[in-house]
């Protein structure tokens, strides 16, 4: 099973994706969506219909079976509020229109899963990504986000397996 | 010319059509379309793939050369800000993808422009709307407010087109 993270930005989108079979996982790729204002893309309409365009050439390039968007709502203030919700919405709808399934997660429930605790360090969230997924290389901190993104979701995706296999009380 | 106009939200985006023929405007069509949580449609990621769905039937049916969407980004909270963003998001790339130009007015300047001034009540801007668009009738308020935003950017090219066209000073 392929699990694509994402971890959405209106300059820089960072994505993941990892193979899970079972318990183990293995790195297939990251890298990052860049869409800053530029002359080529002057206006935020065009800039999201790069970071659309970008989306979905990763999702047809690597078919994941899975799609899990970090749910950031909190920020400094409205207009960066504004603008990551814009980000958002397209990254959450990439997946959706070719029927891949997309999960949410809180940062704080994405560095619960792969650390271990709500308030871990981004250092620290990517010394974990590394142990999980030995010899991977991130394109960079967004990336490293977007594979923790997907970590999570598959750790998730398996613990609801579980209880759905298992009689109740055993898991 | 025809000029879509678009009030996003994540439960009701209002959507207008108009035709312009220089300082004419002739009402063609205006909806809302609604992406409420329900058994349908239980996530985000689907009701987002529904208002990109249902956007892209509009302009599909009606071809507008220009779109315009209204830019609000202040919100009460920074959820709902977030929601909107995500929303705001489709209705932007939705006519970027198949390359209609699409402008963004804040509320007030949707409302100076309809109204005369920009701190003009709801009632208010549908009364305009009438009057500019004789016997429209609107599917909803959302609908009234997309009609408005169409026709804010309807006069903002025209006054755009005349001052390239009239020497300095003319227009």
């Amino acid at each position: 099973m392929r699990v694509l993270g994402i971890d959405p930005g209106l300059r820089n989108t960072g994505w993941g994706v990892i193979f899970v079979d079972g318990p183990r996982l293995r790195h297939i790729a990251n890298g990052v969506i860049k869409t800053a204002a530029d002359s080529a893309t002057p206006d935020l309409a065009q800039r999201l219909a790069e970071l659309y365009r970008g989306l979905t050439a990763v999702i047809t390039a690597y078919a994941p079976d899975l799609a899990a968007v970090e749910q950031t709502f909190v920020n400094k203030d409205a207009v960066g509020t504004l603008k990551l919700g814009q980000a958002r919405g397209i990254a959450l709808l990439a997946p959706a229109l070719v029927g891949v399934p997309v999960g949410e997660y809180a940062p704080n429930a994405v560095k619960k899963t792969v650390v271990g605790v709500g308030h871990a360090g981004k250092e620290q969230v990517q010394h974990m990504v590394r142990v999980q997924l030995p010899g991977v290389r991130f394109e960079s901190p967004d990336a490293a986000d977007a594979l923790a993104i997907a970590i999570c979701h598959a750790h998730h995706m398996q613990g609801r397996a579980l209880r759905e296999v298992l009689p109740k009380g055993a898991a």
